[in-house]
């Protein structure tokens, strides 16, 4: 896709030394780029075989919300501590920087069979992976996961068992 | 609209022992009504005036995303402590529980002349606030602020000198 590469800034060490984190927030302010990358998530086949799209707090919002309106398809969250009220399903990961945990409202997760994860960003893959688990641990499918970018060189698509599609590879 | 209250659950005691949560995620299992929803919010005339929209994170991502689809107005977001980089203006705020900051990337503010403020929720008014306090000092024009839900006994919408549109009101 044009120009989405040259809106994606690249910040050394942040939010800690060594890494060097990509911020796709310029996305949104070109209007006419954003809706050509919505549509090209929402065309991809795994979305499209997917009851429901489960997006990743909190930038996945920015892309699910928009693939929701774009797909008619309901959006389920996956959130961080203490933001989620109700029964939870939770789990542990490890992300690129430290340790989180991510919950879903049990009752959100019941009413759909199968999920596609929304996130910006694939790195390593543990947010992705661990929205996954809660997923399967839920008696639910993943059919796959779609992203805007993935951090090619850190290898995170080798871990999962599903297709792992993204927009830009960088 | 038809429905939209019916999808907003109320949890007591949360996040805290006397706070009755408005949950609006259920609205986002229900495609039908979210895509009403947005074409309402969207078609508000404090939108349709304003150059930019700013959500504010993390449940106004939801929302200020899917109207940036919808009308092609650029987003800028204000987020929580350690979440953005880059150069950024804060600015600290007191909420119906506790307080906290937010930040606004200056360069990002910079782009555009008149913002729309979006959130999930309208209640005592302190965000909101806050994220009009930081356009301002940019030296940027707030025309108003468009949120799906409104507390109406808090009286929020008392401290504002602009526009407070909201679809509900409970």
């Amino acid at each position: 896709m044009k120009n989405l590469e040259s809106l994606i800034k690249t910040y050394n060490d942040f939010p800690q030394k060594g890494i060097a984190f990509k911020d796709i927030l310029g996305i949104m302010h070109d209007p006419e780029v954003f809706r050509e990358l919505i549509l090209k998530m929402s065309s991809n086949k795994v979305i499209k075989s997917s009851e429901a799209i489960i997006s990743i707090e909190a930038r996945g919002f920015i892309f699910g919300s928009a693939i929701s309106l774009q797909t008619s398809k309901p959006m389920v969250v996956a959130r961080k501590p203490g933001k989620l009220p109700g029964k939870l399903i939770k789990e542990n990961y490890n992300l690129e920087y430290g340790k989180s945990t991510l919950s879903i409202q049990k009752e959100s997760l019941e009413k759909f069979n199968s999920y596609v994860i929304i996130d910006d960003l694939l790195a390593t893959g543990g947010t992705i992976e661990c929205v996954a688990n809660l997923i399967r641990k839920s008696g639910k499918k993943v059919n796959g996961s779609v992203t805007v970018v993935e951090l090619a060189e850190l290898h995170g698509r080798c871990r999962f068992d599903f297709p792992i599609e993204s927009i830009l590879s960088i």
